[in-house]
């Protein structure tokens, strides 16, 4: 233990955290056996392979294990011996795994100690030896072909959209990085001005025509028939969503302007005037690259836009384990350079990329605020496991995007020889983009 | 031919043609002997694989060789048999080499000429055959290591400050692309607006550091120091701008604030608030991104903002083999997921790409047309073998531009973990960058 005069937190009281555990339909329980010292020694072991992050461990019956070389700002708690061997095998799965279970608890803020977690790993893990990097890595998503694809898309975004709507913005329910023009933007606020932005940059005009791959609630596809006058077909393949969109979009009377199909956007037909993809990138997969580059050049028109957003790397990089086997399937967010292969495929020409990383550490925060607020009615729909992993993927991501491990990319791009292009971002802000007196 | 109402452009005057080129020291004369008929199925093959372009042929002898499915816009006058062969076996090389000796006339404007053969062959080239591809493809560039590239900026950036201030802007001999904020302000502005631009992107404030890695003639340098009184070393091997940027920066009274070192960009020591490039990369060679990476990942601080500005492609493509071999020396344009390897090998985060091609296509015309106006002057300085070859380099490079062969991206960014970043690229449009009354 590193000698400090800085106050340590109290350690959690085992009484309450037991309870809250307690709750939870656990396989295993608490053994209240002494640990062997080779228990003692793995955890050590582990907090100096995870590059000792500031974390105590305490143990299923109370022992207490501080870190050897930092002041701990964060309490781990183990209920079980097999929880620890989980952990060392598998930390990427079993960490998200336990948390849910209620068999490893957090004292201390949940997003700062992971932020804390990633930091200390992402220096250490290049020190590491070759087969702890073997043992600890992540896999391969799974595959993302159109079957494939429903049922991946189905286990997430299918989860009811009153589940969705307790914690996303009320504006137009999106799923999505928002943009904060200003530090201290609502949610509301921030995930119109995204919705602003993203029609400034594809530069619509009343008439044109926009395909939209993806298109979560329809709120995208709903803000710009209603404030830029364009008639989109926006698709979608998971059936809960598209109901909300249409009801939606009836309940504003835009069924004139916005059609929304039920189908993969790999069956995208015709042509238009602007191709848009909002946060659906992540779930493409990298060998499905060059085909969605030929979607989008057959059905851009020659004098035509595109913007994709989505989740990206700066350098190429797995998904976590937990987050892809337990919360996206088939996620993969490309490094930038794979992302802009993209682009390559189809002799696109790039226009302009911008990062909103810290944008999505803000959006999150907001989420996890509201999450956290319905806690309690999300384990009524659900059960504690579900409102915990959710909890931890959205702490989780919090981190990632706070630590640069995960970042957001809007890449603008055209046909290679179209020349109608904007004369420079100037036209993006002119005006805040940001509605005002919400 | 095409039949067609459209009325042609007259054949250029024989006699005029020759009377240009017998000025010149040709080592060729036209031996006005018959073409062979398999010279015009040469000819016919010739464009035919170069996808149609709108050119007809005049050879040695007045025969006119007209294109079979086109209108023709321009005519091509070849002087001689062998002029003819070089371009058949070699055209990448021996088109350039050929109009600069005088043995390849065009009646037309040139950089229309230049834009029309780029669109027709970019079509074409998809349908070549092998071994075509084969015998017209470009080559490797020569290397670019710290000796040989002194010797490629020598052959390009020392042809003596006198020619360049002949055709450069007036406001400080930018040898870059230019940002035209309004589509019709002038070179100087937009030259002006250009540095503007750069130094907003990287968010300069009083009292920071600047490392510059080939600094041209110091232009950029001393309006960083100037207009935001930041300390700047700038590097460049090229003595004659070193010479000329030193004395620009004594006349403006900033010797204290700009630091001109004469040493290859691979020397740069120390840790600056912001790392810059401008109009350098194209001559650094894929081999050497990693070690640029890993230089700016040392030299800059970690809360500090790094920009590179090059050319690029939207997808990898070796230089002309007449540009690589007579112009720049060891260039390569990178494609922009190429350049952007550049940032994953430093762990570093993309924050904002822009494209100016278009940019650069009018930045191109501003200086051919003062080129143009100079021209007497440039032959007297070297001779009319330089003036011709530069001419078809800057109309080729405008045709490069205007056609999408190039790209002009600006590149910002941070080490991954910099958390310190700017809220959104507003500040980047508050006012103008352009100057005003000038």
């Amino acid at each position: 233990m590193a000698p400090s005069s800085a106050p340590k937190p109290p350690l959690p009281d085992k009484e309450q955290l037991q309870a809250n555990i307690l709750r939870l339909p656990l396989e295993h329980r608490s053994p209240d056996r002494e640990p062997h010292s080779y228990e003692r020694w793995l955890i050590n072991k582990l907090m100096r392979m995870a590059g000792s992050p500031p974390i105590r461990f305490q143990l299923w019956n109370g022992d207490v294990i501080e870190p050897d070389s930092v002041e701990p700002r964060f309490t781990l708690y183990l209920t079980d011996p097999k929880a620890l061997y989980s952990l060392v095998a598998n930390p990427n799965l079993a960490f998200g795994d336990l948390y849910a279970a209620g068999r490893l608890e957090i004292d201390g803020d949940l997003p700062e100690l992971m932020e804390s977690l990633y930091r200390a790993i992402h220096s250490a893990r290049q020190k590491w030896p070759r087969w702890l990097d073997a043992l600890w890595r992540n896999h391969n998503p799974r595959p993302t072909g159109i079957s494939e694809a429903k049922e991946n898309i189905h286990h997430h975004y299918d989860l009811g959209n009153d589940f969705y709507r307790l914690w996303l913005d009320q504006a137009e329910m999106q799923y999505t990085c928002a943009y904060y023009e200003q530090a201290d933007n609502t949610l509301e606020q921030a995930q119109l001005a995204k919705l602003e932005h993203v029609c400034r940059k594809l530069r619509l005009k009343p008439g044109m025509t926009v395909a939209e791959a993806g298109c979560g609630w329809g709120g995208l596809a709903r803000y710009m028939a209603r404030n830029y006058g364009v008639t989109v077909h926006a698709y979608n393949i998971s059936r809960e969503q598209v109901r909300y969109a249409r009801a939606e979009a009836e309940r504003q009377g835009l069924e004139h302007l916005v059609t929304y199909v039920e189908d993969d956007y790999r069956n995208i037909r015709g042509q238009f005037d602007a191709f848009v993809s909002v946060g659906m990138l992540e779930h493409v997969g990298k060998d499905h690259y060059p085909a969605l580059s030929a979607l989008i050049s057959n059905c851009l028109k020659p004098g035509g836009l595109a913007l994709l957003h989505s989740i990206g790397r700066n350098r190429p990089m797995l998904m976590n384990a937990w987050i892809e086997k337990r919360i996206f399937p088939g996620a993969y967010p490309p490094s930038i350079s794979e992302f802009l292969q993209i682009c390559e495929y189809g002799d696109f020409s790039v226009l302009d990329v911008e990062n909103l990383r810290l944008h999505y550490a803000q959006t999150l925060t907001h989420w996890l605020d509201n999450f956290t607020a319905s806690q309690s009615q999300i384990t009524d729909l659900y059960d504690e496991l579900f409102t915990r992993a959710w909890r931890l993927y959205l702490a989780g991501s919090i981190a990632a995007f706070r630590t640069g491990s995960l970042q957001l990319f809007q890449v603008v791009f055209t046909h290679g020889d179209n020349n109608q292009l904007p004369q420079s971002r100037q036209d993006l802000y002119t005006f805040p983009a940001t509605p005002e007196g919400i």
